[in-house]
C-alpha cells in the first residue's frame, strides 16, 4: 500500500491512509544531509547523480514517507539558459548576470535537458532503481514567476521591486522572458518524467509578492503553459503557489490535479473554494515540528478532519525548517498515518 | 470637505471623494523627512515632539492626503513596559532583553502613557494645533501579536520560531505576555484619543505569519480586547493584519471599524467576505508606486470600482517603499481623487 497511496490520492481514488511526504524532506536539518554536506558544494551535491540519488533517499528510509522527492534545486536549469549560477555562501543564489531588459531576454536559450541538465536524470533512474517500486519519485520545478523573480532580481529579494518594474515597465521584455522559462520548465520536466518522475511538481514560492490582477494578467497564462504542456506525460502535476491561496482560484484555473496549500488557509475552506474536481497537499505549518508532540497531534488531527478521506496528500505548507528536531518529523508521519488509517477501500 | 472625508468613510457615509492616506507616508522617501533624519537618530526624531509633529506634518502639505498618521513607532510603549529598546543602524530594532518565558512576563509592566511615552502625546497635541481642523490625525499602536514577535525575538525574524515555540509551549506564559501587551496598547491608545487622535489604527503587521486555528486560540482575543477597549472613546478604530487576508473572518470577530486590507486580495471579494458592517482601507501594492504612471492609474480606477463609493479609505496595501519616487505619491493621491469625484452627496 506504502508504494500506492501518494499516487492514488493524486487522482483522488480511495487510501487506507493518507500519504505524507515534506517539502525540502531531503535536507539540512537531517544529520545524514549535514555528513555529505560537510564534504561537498552544494552545486557539487545537485551535480553528481550518486549524491543526489543519495541524498533523496535518506529521508524515505529514515522518516517512511510515502513519496520520495528528487533532491535538486530549481535554479539548476538556468545555467543551461545561459545564467550564471552561484551558491554563495551562507547568501543563497546569486546570479552575476541579471536580466534587466528585452536584449537580456533575447541572449537566453530554451534547454535541452539531455544536455543542459543530464546529472539531473540520471540521479532519477538511479533513484527509481534504488527504490525499486518502494515509493514513487516526484520530479520538480520552479514556477516561471518564481524563476524569473531570481532571474531579474539577481538572487532573493523581499520586494521583488526590479522584477515587478520590469513586468509594468517592458511588458514585452517580460512575456518574452517568462515564454523561455516556462517552455524550459515544460522541457525540464518533461525530461524528468522521461527518466522516470512519477509525479512532477511545480513550485512557485514567491508568487505571494503578487496581488491577483497581476497573477492574472502576468503569470497565469505562463503556469498555464508548463502545466498543459506536461498533460500529455499522463503524470500527476502538483502546483504549490505558496502564500497565494487569495489567489486559490487563479492557482486553479493555471491548472495542476493537486494544488498545493500554505499554513495560512484552513485546507477545508480552501477545499471547498477549489472543488471537488482537484486534489489538494498540505497544510502543516512548518514551524509546528518545533511544538511538543501533542500540539503538533491536535493540528495534524485538525488538518485530517478537514481535508477529508481523499484527495489528500499531507505535507508541510512551507519547506521544512534546518533545524526542526527528526524525531518530530518521524512522529509527524507517524501520526499522519495512523489518524487517517481507514479500513480496506474498494478495489484496493 | 477635506477635513471630513477620512472620518465620514471610517463611518461608512457619503464622500465627495474617496479618501487616501499612505501607510508610512511620514517616512524615507521624502527628501522633507532625510534633512531632518541626518541630523537626529530615529529615537530622538520619535521623542522630540516639534521633531515629530513636523514629520507628521510634511506628507499632510507635501502629498495633499486627507489624514495625518502620528510620526512614531510601534515599539514605544515596550519601553515602559521594561523592555529595553535600540534601533541599530540599518538592522531595525534590537531588544536586548528579549521575552523568554514566565518570569521575563511577570517582570513587565502595564504602562501609564502620561509617565512613559509623554512625548508622544504631546506631539499629538502639537499636529492637532498644526493641522487646525485641515485633516484629521489618526495615532496608531501594534497590535499584541507583532508587539510579542519583537518581544520575543528581540527584533525582526522570517519565521518567528522563538514566538511559536512560546505560543505552544507555554500557553500561560504566551496569554499572560499578550495580555500585558493588550493592556498597555489599550492604555495607550486611549491616551492618544485623549489628546487629540480622532481615530486610530491598530497594526498586526507580521501575524500573516499564523494559520486559522492559532490566529484563533492565541491572538483574537487579545487583538479582541484592545478593540473592545477602545469603544468607549468613540473613534474609528481601523484594524489592520498583514498578509492574513485568509483569515479575514477571524479578523473581523477580533473587530474593528474599519479593516485594512494588504494587496493580495480583491477588495471587491474582501468586502463581499467582510458584509456591509464595516468599512474597508487599502489596498494598492506600495511597489505599484515605481509602475509608469498610467500602470498606477489603471490600478487605482480597479480598486475604486471594486470597492464601491462609500466605507473605502484609499491605501497602500503595507508601508511605502523608501525609494518611492514622491511625485509618483502625490500624483496616486490626485488619481484617487478625480476617479472618485461624485456629486455632491445627501446631507454634505
Amino acid at each position: 500500500m506504502r508504494a500506492e497511496r501518494f499516487l492514488r490520492a493524486c487522482r483522488r481514488e480511495p487510501v487506507d491512509c493518507t500519504p505524507v511526504w515534506l517539502m525540502r524532506q531531503a535536507g539540512r536539518y537531517m544529520p545524514e544531509y549535514m555528513a555529505i554536506r560537510s564534504k561537498h558544494s552544494f552545486l557539487t551535491m545537485c551535480k553528481t547523480p550518486e549524491l543526489a540519488a543519495e541524498i533523496t533517499l535518506q529521508p524515505v528510509n529514515r522518516l517512511g514517507v510515502d513519496a520520495a522527492i528528487l533532491f535538486a534545486d530549481i535554479l539548476l536549469p538556468l545555467e543551461g539558459m545561459g545564467i550564471g549560477l552561484e551558491f554563495a555562501k551562507d547568501e543563497g543564489p546569486v546570479i552575476r548576470n541579471p536580466v534587466r531588459g528585452q536584449a537580456d531576454v533575447d541572449r537566453l536559450r530554451v534547454i535541452e535537458p539531455e544536455e543542459d541538465t543530464p546529472y539531473v536524470l540520471e540521479a532519477i533512474r538511479l533513484v527509481r532503481r534504488e527504490l525499486d517500486g518502494k515509493v514513487p519519485l516526484i520530479g520538480f520545478a520552479g514556477a516561471p514567476f518564481t524563476l524569473a523573480s531570481y532571474v531579474i532580481e539577481g538572487g532573493g529579494s523581499k520586494s521583488y521591486l526590479r522584477c515587478k518594474r520590469l513586468m509594468w515597465e517592458d511588458p514585452r521584455a517580460w512575456h518574452g522572458l517568462m515564454e523561455k522559462l516556462a517552455e524550459t520548465t515544460v522541457r525540464y520536466l518533461k525530461a524528468q518524467v522521461a527518466a522516470g518522475a512519477q509525479a512532477v511538481q511545480v513550485f512557485d514560492s514567491w508568487v505571494g509578492a503578487l496581488g491577483p490582477d497581476d497573477y492574472e494578467q502576468y503569470v497565469l497564462p505562463h503556469s498555464r503553459h508548463v502545466i498543459e504542456g506536461l498533460r500529455e506525460t499522463g503524470v500527476p502535476v502538483i502546483h504549490f503557489a505558496n502564500n497565494a491561496s487569495t489567489l486559490l482560484d487563479l492557482v486553479k484555473r493555471a491548472g495542476g490535479d493537486v494544488i498545493g496549500l500554505d499554513w495560512r488557509i484552513d485546507i477545508g475552506e480552501a477545499r471547498a473554494r477549489l472543488g471537488a474536481g482537484v486534489a489538494v497537499q498540505g497544510n502543516l505549518d512548518p514551524t509546528a515540528l518545533f511544538a511538543p508532540l501533542p500540539v503538533i497531534e491536535e493540528k495534524v488531527k485538525r488538518i485530517l478532519d478537514r481535508a477529508g478521506p481523499t484527495g489528500h496528500i499531507f505535507n508541510l505548507g512551507h519547506g521544512i525548517h534546518k533545524e526542526t528536531p527528526v524525531e518530530h518529523a518521524v512522529a509527524l508521519v507517524e501520526m499522519v498515518h495512523e489518524h487517517s488509517r481507514r479500513p480496506s477501500p474498494v478495489g484496493v
